[in-house]
């Protein structure tokens, strides 16, 4: 079997394992031309790419030169691949609510958008090439991206595995919309065709595992099983989900599969019997005000995943004494924050942004031994506007994944 | 020495004695004459008060008739002396803001005022009559009484020694503006002369303590004591203060007792140094930009001793990663309260209401040990309505406590 990609079909080519040496030993910039076979049988069904450049270099990406213009074709730079760092052949890369309110510049003033904006923090691929110091890939395997591509590893939390809470922000450096500390201006997503990142920050996907259903875990997955994870959320604890959307689709699959029993809050009438195919025990609409009544005071914790603002009061009244509402979909306003509520019910807000490295490795792996995976439509990126506005309409079912090779020539 | 009352001067009448067990031996209702001779040197000196009536009697309180009136001396009735209730001569009664939003029905939609209005939750005084059941006193006893007066003691939370969050709201009764479950109407508070409790909401106030700067540790000790211990704030914490009112005094005294660093935020100049000469290792105006941005991800823990509506983001900003703002003094709305500062900080909102009847009396046994009190102004009944002015334009330094027993005849 390959040592490179660990197919069990593959038998590796000598000649290539020679090849992928000498660049390994050159002089830092590994910089390279095309290295290995294909890693799948669908790779194997693809045109073979061209080489890689010995720089930097242009690769197909899909973003908008501005908040009212549509999704389009691009051309970005990629740098060329440095001595730690993976360059990737993204598959698949999932739409998240961060997206689009990245790419129509909906964050006022919490983080202005650059453009032209290329977002995408949730890949699939494979490893086209590594750098020479890069010891944990090998051209060939399945991998994915998140959420980061850089932080400064000194800082206590870098060092507790807390990297999305880098300390040094210089050295943080998120996947789309942070300065780009190599190439200058800003750093571009995974809605494109190749993308260059530390090993560091590159997770592993089991080859056995539906790639393009796995793409969601490294921002959906993560986020919301890191509070299911710190809030100990196990067997017997009384968990509301709240939005059944991409992050909350996910967080009832992964708080179902610990042994809570959850219940769903939705606006949507029609997602009532999905949240119990999921595995939900109860769900109701938040705007039946009798079903809120009769939840009042009953739930441990609450995982709100709705992407906006919204009115918390009526969250804390299903909330135990004690318990806490979970904010990990909302970068905008709490609304309806009554001191009230909270101090009678001696009640908490907590928070939550994605996960670390490790956090997320373990998200990808624990999914992987469970067969859990999120539920996604996947598309074309010449669909990817029509998404965006199903996505706000909340008419997708759960995740859109984008086939990025679908978009090639 | 008196059994009774455990003052050392205090050599019991025996007539006295046996008077006292008739009354217990009574049927039930132990309304009786007025039972000890006077439990402190002061007592002494007042004039006889008149015989405890057979039935519910009148006492003299201080009220308002209405959000606009002033207060003014009332009489109002006491419930008889039951077999579980204490008779108590209330001394001294703090003024709470909450006495004020209460007077002046700010709570609004949440707690409606109901009038008259007798405020007063933080009292110190001494037993005049005990009902035949009750064991932990007798006449003459120092004694305590502050938000609650009663719970189901049944529920979970009861049985947890969280009394504040009974789980039968029907059986819940605060010291005022509840609904009075033995007379109707509702209960009026400490800002009376007598007023009828039942035993196991009478707390141990030592008589060596100074008893009127004792009065505020019934509420304002305890508010922030209880987050204080629940938080684990001890050596080597560093502890924002916001508020260097009633709570916030006593929090500054509480957490240097506990060997945290503590820092102050306050809107008045003049309490920058009032607030170093407390304890406080730092002191900032909230107001000052760059003393704030001096401070920003610093925190371990913020205690809001705020009394209204305040806007939260600035707060956030100075508290470290994971760390906490705890909302003691506000049951209005929490504004500007933004998620992306919250999730980017994985930052958290918890919330605190009083404490338990037996953490209430370690609040009291704690200050008592290490010679901690509340820093008051004593007034008379008839400045009450001055003082409420006063503690709104943040002049009193810290608790203004009444001396109920000035405004007899």
């Amino acid at each position: 079997m390959c040592q490179n990609c660990n197919d069990p079909t593959h038998v590796p080519d000598v000649a290539d394992r020679s090849r992928r040496n000498l660049i390994l030993a050159g002089a830092g910039l590994a910089a390279a031309p095309f290295l290995a076979a294909p890693a799948t049988a669908a790779d194997a069904q693809q045109p073979s790419p061209a080489p890689t450049p010995t720089g930097p270099f242009e690769t197909r990406a899909y973003g908008a030169a501005s908040k009212t213009s549509p999704v389009r074709p691009l051309s970005i730079k990629r740098r060329a691949v440095g001595p730690n760092d993976v360059l990737i052949d993204v598959h698949y890369c999932g739409i998240c609510h961060s997206d689009i309110h990245q790419v129509r510049d909906e964050w006022y003033g919490i983080m202005t958008t650059q453009w032209p904006s290329v977002p995408g923090h949730e890949m699939t691929g494979v490893v086209r090439a590594v750098g020479a110091n890069v010891t944990r890939f090998q051209v060939g395997n399945t991998c994915g991206v998140g959420c980061m591509v850089n932080s400064c590893g000194e800082c206590a939390n870098c060092k507790a595995g807390l990297e999305q809470h880098c300390l040094t922000p210089s050295k943080q450096v998120f996947t789309y919309n942070s300065p780009d500390p190599v190439l200058g201006g800003h750093t571009y997503g995974g809605w494109s065709e190749q993308i260059v990142v530390p090993e560091k920050f590159v997770l592993k996907v089991p080859r056995t595992v539906d790639q393009a259903a796995f793409a969601p875990l490294l921002c959906a997955g993560v986020t919301t099983f890191s509070p299911i994870r710190r809030w100990d959320i196990e067997a017997g604890t009384k968990v509301g989900v709240v939005g059944l959307g991409g992050l909350g689709h996910i967080a009832v699959k992964l708080a179902v599969s610990r042994g809570a029993e959850v219940t769903v809050f939705t606006t949507t009438p029609a997602k009532i019997s999905e949240a119990k195919r999921l595995g939900a025990a109860d769900a109701v609409l938040s705007t039946d005000a009798a079903a809120m009544q009769r939840l009042a005071g009953q739930l441990d914790i609450l995982l709100v995943t709705i992407p906006q603002s919204y009115s918390v009061n009526p969250y804390l009244g299903v909330l135990r004494v004690a318990g806490t509402l979970v904010n990990i979909g909302n970068m905008m306003n709490l609304d309806d924050v009554n001191g009230a509520m909270l101090v009678f019910g001696r009640k908490n807000i907590g928070s939550s942004l994605i996960g670390g490295l490790a956090e997320t490795q373990q998200t990808i792996d624990y999914c992987a031994a469970r067969n859990i995976k999120p539920e996604i439509e996947l598309i074309r990126p010449d669909q990817i506007n029509e998404a965006m506005d199903r996505v706000k309409d909340k008419s997708v079912r759960y995740r859109f994944v984008i086939d990025l090779r679908a978009g090639r020539a």
